[in-house]
């Protein structure tokens, strides 16, 4: 980013008054009402294809998620542009740009955190308005603290992948060239990375991976990040076990692994998606011939996963050190990334599972909006994603001739007894596409006068901002 | 079927009485109070992907919709079983399964109308009950009448194909056997094809395309199946042209193509999605070569459609006549039918120009709704689609390699300037899949307290019913 005047000023009285803002969080806000929180849940690519895999497999056909009973429902529509300044429309987005919508109502182009397309300003985010209202802000991650999602709600960068100080110019990854962040280094006026933002954003709570990108020196070179960070009033914990005994008092930055978090659940021995094999005879013509399908296989829980906490665990810690003695109220952002991760490695159980601990997530997040009240708790994702359930028999299967996917197929042994195909066609790289439909959003009871039953997605940024009754900029 | 005594009962007393029932319709029910309409409207295969196409097409990626102005939406959960009474699931239905879930509340299995799984009982249709009950019955389609959603909603046989007499024993197309319904014929105790069940029906309004599936003897083989339906009191219209002067006081049969509706858009010069050329290289190694993509085409008016009579038209139509001096409501299925059918034929232009026909007989809808009241209105898919929106330009075109879709896309420049690439890749084979995720559900203010959030789609059957007041069987 070009940071603008005001932008810079901002963060410097974050800086210098980062104490200040503190000590007002234990008292109650000059407004004198009862506190107010707003829960937003991100499924990273959870779109409907997401939902209903996960749970034909996790609850049956005929099942439901805790999700499915939520009172409110609206479709989302994604938007992105080109990086310029002429709004000319990109019709499959990505997590930053999408992130980025819904953190500060501004629609950007792929790739950029919290900074506009073409001309590169920062933009306000609502965790930057709410905390500057006075509320208490959370971040809570599966991914690390520094990817996109969470980024996006408090830093700003240029290119998602500025995420240490050891990243920040001519990034590379095995030899290409993705860019760099040159302009945001803080010698040249800029913010800095993404983690040396998060360790200076007075945040209360930052929960999840990442703890590579706190190690590197700062820009400044006198210290870690991670010194930065408990400089700045942060606890660091870098075990789930320290979740439970941490203080409710604490401001607190988790870091409970060096990048993503592990997911909980794999395909039988780590097996993804495979390519049908069509036999030689095939390939002379299409009408020809036999293919072999991948096996069938089951899901099973992922040895990786082992002590790592579950989306839940570090939802519950955020709730009860965002509430301990707090009259004012919190934004609070979740999010199960892993949905998402898993879609572009085309592995369907391990997004199985991460919609699961969503789910999970959620429940946590309920039972406290309903304990606390004036709770705005809501549930979207980001963007749609590649994973298609398509038939195990074809619907032409009538046709005695072989009729198979050009991509990749799981066909995943569900706990009902049936086989569900989960299809990875968008493309024939390593990396599964995003892909541009709307999305689910979801709302609790509080959402009623509030969630439209369609939106575009900037405006949810909008919504929030009112829920929490600060003004327009 | 083996058609159970009960339903043989039922369809006895409607040919006898059918005049009775239609005096009946002319006076105030018994129950002296005003009249109760539902109006379903059901686009086939318009999945959250197929909406934002056709939006991002037709209005913009920040246009809206009249459907995106519902103010009551949910999800659909699609359902089938294999063709056994075990109920054994099956992850991805087609509009057999589907429409006899909507219409009747039972779920069976896929090419089934309205007939029970594994034992083929005959399962009493919303159509029939709401007739049975004094209410009005039209059907509106797109497709032909004969096609699985709207046969589904009156007429009972093992197997979709079995759409007149012609077609009820060994059935085959391009010589592939695709089964029979020797036991639905009269001569074995069954009810006869979809077209003499149509015929016979003592529905009022029967609106699409179809005309060669009436050309043929009944089984009785005494006259065509047209001249059944007229001497069983409907006014055949045969030119869109009668629809305005059609009295509106008949019962309409109205087939306006010899099978389904032409589609009223197309991609240029007919062209539809098409296989990405990699070059000999990249047959090599994927992470060499080059690859040529379809070139960037533009939709356009399809010659075909001629004066074809819209959607909107026939439910205009349909409307003025089931309202007609009706004191007791009535029950009118509309559907967009070639959503799906150009989707499986990989023609997303095509696709896109009957959304847009949906929405224009939505407005039609809503505006009746709007006049009369206590008309609940409601629009849902059937079931999920193959195509998707995948990205011009890859999430990962840093990387200096070919990266391209397995399946075949098109590249549809739209009218805001961008191109919205449109990717099919669930089989090989010339027809699409369909896929299994849920679908959108959409009600009018009426649908307050009735549509939930998430249901079940065989439940649809259940809500309508309840809202027509027709006691559980
Ligand atoms: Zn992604
Ligand atoms: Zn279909």
């Amino acid at each position: 980013m070009r940071s603008c005047f005001l932008t810079r000023l901002a963060l410097i009285s974050t800086l210098l008054f980062a104490p200040a803002l503190q000590a007002m969080d234990d008292v109650p806000n000059s407004q004198d009402s009862a506190p107010r929180n707003v829960i937003l849940i991100i499924g990273d690519g959870m779109d409907d294809q997401q939902v209903t895999i996960a749970r034909n497999y996790l609850h049956g056909a005929r099942g439901q998620f805790t999700l499915d009973t939520m009172p409110e429902r609206g479709a989302m529509q994604i938007l992105a542009v080109e990086d310029s300044t002429d709004n000319t429309p990109v019709y499959v987005s990505d997590s930053a740009n999408t992130a980025t919508s819904m953190a500060t109502g501004v629609v950007t182009s792929r790739g950029r955190i919290a900074t506009t397309a073409g001309d590169d300003q920062d933009i306000p985010t609502i965790g930057e308005l709410a905390r500057d209202a006075g509320y208490r802000v959370g971040l809570v991650t599966t991914s690390s603290v520094t990817d996109a999602t969470p980024a996006s709600f408090i830093a700003h960068v240029a290119l998602r992948f500025c995420e240490s100080p050891a990243t920040m110019i001519d990034i590379e990854y095995s030899g290409i060239p993705l860019g760099d962040c040159s302009q945001d280094l803080k010698a040249n006026g800029g913010p800095g990375s993404i983690s040396e933002q998060l360790a200076t954003s007075g945040l209360h709570v930052i929960l999840g991976g990442g703890a590579r990108h706190f190690e590197p020196p700062t820009e400044a070179g006198n210290m870690s990040v991670l010194e930065l960070a408990v400089d700045n009033g942060f606890t660091a914990l870098l075990d789930g076990s320290d979740l439970a005994t941490a203080s409710p008092d604490a401001r607190l930055l988790g870091l409970f692994a060096p990048s993503h978090l592990p997911v909980r659940m794999r395909g039988e021995n780590g097996r993804e998606a495979e390519s049908p094999e069509p036999s030689l005879l095939n390939e002379v013509h299409p009408y020809l011939g036999e293919v072999d399908l991948p096996a069938v296989m089951n899901c099973e829980a992922n040895p990786e996963y082992g002590e790592t906490p579950s989306l839940k665990a570090l939802t519950q810690t955020a709730l009860r050190n965002l509430d301990h003695e707090n009259a004012r109220g919190f934004f609070l952002m979740i999010e199960s990334a892993s949905i998402d991760k898993e879609a572009h490695e085309r592995k369907p159980c391990g997004s199985i599972g991460e919609m699961g601990q969503l789910d999970e997530a959620l429940e946590a997040a309920l039972a406290y909006a309903d304990a606390q009240g004036n709770t705005l708790v809501l549930v979207t994702a980001d963007h749609a994603q590649a994973a298609q359930i398509t038939p195990n028999g074809s619907l032409f299967s009538a046709y005695p001739i072989p009729i198979f996917s050009p991509g990749k197929i799981a066909r995943i042994r569900t706990p009902e007894g049936a086989i569900m195909v989960v299809n990875f066609a968008t493309n024939n790289f390593p990396y599964a596409e995003h892909t541009g439909g709307q999305v689910p959003i979801y709302g609790n009871a509080v959402a009623a006068d509030i969630l439209p039953t369609y939106l575009l997605q900037p405006d949810l940024f909008t919504l929030m901002r009112d829920f929490l009754e600060i003004p327009a900029q």
